[in-house]
């Protein structure tokens, strides 16, 4: 069955929040979050997912006037967000994006089993190292981590995680009331991490996570990345602008996994789309056409500088499109394939923003809920994915097509579920719980 | 009128967990928390409150194993844990504890900030600096900060959270899709905070909460402490043993808090109590003399052991109470009292320890609803407090007689509220919004 998961909140089409339909708040609307992941978990989605940043962009042009005046700014902050949305679903699972850069191991291990205590075991984790030196400005760096820093660092601290929600066992607890024995001393464990970089004792003050851990994310493309993803993640967030490259990806992530002793189902993956779904194929492509239109040059320039780590403002937005491919150190191999082909186009500055700030490079198909459901079941179908993260042009309050139209075509076609399966979210994206790395 | 607020967990007093009708699970229980919180939000408390630690005590012995063995161990994380109240709770407020020796501004003040805006105003927080070394060692730190070191980092991080939540205005988003104008740039603002405790450069990518800044509570009785208090709590936790010492300490701090400018009303001071009520008389004090039998030497010794930061286990637990005054590292002004009433009263180690176990020095009435209430009313009328932070022994999924039995006598008496006012947690407890630091 395919996995799908959909972004909770929008902001990934610069000029979504310009819709008149468009429910935007800068991160406030907790009725508006509340309503979409119901609505979501009523679709019986595996995932709603929350992405984050530690900052206001301001790389363009050296300060953030011209990103708060162009983009949405002002977000719901993640493992909150996720908490509260525990409390009011029942088995739809929730994701978040935690930084590995710039947050504290001991709390973040809490915090997230503490979601996954409350939610009866639906929470999920995706890994980030963060992106650019404004980000790093807000916890005490002048500059971002190095690209070759943050990945060892990423792979130090999710290891150190996984040590500290085994600290605790899951058995450890006794309430031997009679004896006076609350737990079982046998049952915790010092983790003694010391490094350069962490320096942590445990155990953990919270008991293990009902999923062992929680789901481990990790959202990439790079021959780095996917060399630790194939190891380790779960399921794996990935833009793939074709199917030709999906089915490559696909297939070659698969069998690295395999290679490093892991059964391939246990690795899902999940590339981005941007569907804008209509109720005819015209009207599809008026709300594609009039949504683009909505895009400021300005607004796509601030948001391709921030991922870039490049002030972009040094360049002449109606010149040809500069080749930064050497020189970009924030998202670095997502930018390899858009300026190739930019350059191939001969696209000017600004049109490779604005048409960036149109879907981040994810493949947005434009129909009906039919074209949409069908071109998803040749994806999963032909072996280019394990199902979508679904990316939401804007958040609407009255409703979506897609949950509400493309998702029962998929239901019909016999590829995704009708009913949530017993269990945690590991059961729904059929995975399996890990041991216990000090039990075994 | 009365302010009430109400601790989540137990574990204060030691024996608590082994009463049959106890339910204590570590920390996972979240039906029960909702169900504690609900329960107090019908009777119209003020707050919920959640403490925390940052690690399972081990300086006893030098190791978790007697901690774990005798007392209550996991609990929730804070932060996390109000988020999902925060979902199924409408009025009460929600608090909890952040250290500020242990937590990254940055991220906390996002937390905070988004707590504040899914529940519409309803967050608190409680800064502490922390205990024990034990806790430092998850974090980094091989020793904990000095006493005057972490009370300087706290008063920097009050303030550097407090210009975080203003550095992104209420008014600022603007959302005009026509002009394609989000936000003002001019209500963003640069905060620049750089010393050798924090790195901040703001602004926060989170909207100004809707109280402006959450509830600041502190706890404590230190000279030092209470300065700092007097100039900026807006909520003050006390241990105060007597209504005498209680009535003194409200008359110093109002005068200070006067003294530095603030109206007197705008600092509310909760004498902590740890009410032990029965239907009758006897039942209360059966149930008293019950709860104490339960407490075992070993889960005082590992409790206050870590609270004094010392490890008691290098003394005999039958011998006479050291004289540690001048030697804690813990929470230090606390212990002045219990140490010099223990030596006073020819206490062993033991004993000390055990009595601490039941109610951490606070006071402890025993008695019926009736008796309860009229103590509670007299301490209030008396001008010795504006309120109480509750503090249960156990928690009963069953029913609670305090908020049950007491409260109604309270709200009979015409000293507590018997509806929640309109707005905020701060109309709840007749406290001013602060202004904004960049808009005045």
């Amino acid at each position: 069955m395919m996995n799908l998961a959909l972004y909770l909140d929008a902001g990934i089409h610069q000029g979504g929040w310009r819709h008149p339909d468009a429910v935007a708040s800068g991160g406030t609307n907790w009725p508006l979050y509340r309503t979409v992941a119901q609505r979501a978990e009523a679709a019986k989605l595996d995932m709603i997912f929350v992405a984050d940043k530690l900052a206001i962009d301001d790389i363009y042009g050296g300060d953030l006037s011209k990103t708060v005046h162009s983009r949405q700014v002002g977000w719901a902050e993640p493992l909150t967000l996720l908490a509260a949305l525990a409390a009011v679903t029942d088995r739809i699972g929730l994701g978040g994006t935690v930084s590995s850069s710039y947050s504290v191991p001991y709390s973040t291990a809490r915090m997230l089993a503490n979601i996954d205590h409350i939610s009866g075991g639906r929470a999920a984790w995706n890994v980030v190292t963060s992106l650019s030196d404004t980000e790093a400005r807000n916890f005490g760096r002048e500059k971002h981590y190095s690209h070759a820093e943050r990945y060892a660092r990423a792979e130090e601290y999710i290891a150190l995680m996984k040590a500290l929600w085994d600290s605790f066992e899951e058995d450890a607890i006794i309430i031997d009331k009679e004896n006076a024995q609350f737990a079982s001393p046998e049952s915790f464990h010092y983790i003694d991490h010391h490094s350069d970089a962490f320096d942590v004792r445990g155990p953990l003050n919270v008991p293990r996570p009902p999923q062992g851990h929680p789901v481990l994310i990790q959202a990439g493309v790079s021959e780095a990345f996917t060399e630790l993803a194939a190891k380790q993640a779960e399921v794996l967030f990935v833009v793939q602008p074709t199917r030709e490259r999906a089915q490559q990806f696909y297939a070659t992530l698969k069998e690295k996994a395999q290679t490093a002793g892991r059964q391939p189902d246990q690795l899902r993956i999940l590339p981005g789309m941007v569907p804008v779904v209509g109720e005819t194929r015209r009207a599809a492509e008026e709300l594609d056409r009039y949504l683009k239109s909505l895009i400021t040059t300005e607004s796509g320039l601030s948001f391709v500088s921030a991922s870039m780590n490049i002030d972009l403002s040094q360049y002449p937005a109606d010149g040809p499109m500069p080749d930064l491919r050497d020189h970009i150190t924030g998202s670095k191999c997502r930018f390899q394939y858009v300026i190739a082909q930019a350059i191939e186009e001969g696209l000017t500055l600004g049109e490779m923003a604005r048409r960036y700030a149109e879907s981040l490079s994810f493949p947005s198909p434009v129909g009906t809920p039919d074209d949409i459901a069908a071109i998803m079941i040749d994806w999963y179908q032909s072996k280019a994915c394990d199902g979508f993260v679904i990316l939401p042009t804007y958040l609407n309050s009255a409703g979506d097509l897609f949950l509400e139209e493309v998702v029962p075509r998929l239901q019909q076609a016999g590829v995704f579920r009708k009913a949530y399966p017993d269990g945690t979210l590991r059961d729904t994206l059929g995975l399996e719980k890990p041991l216990n790395q000090f039990s075994v």
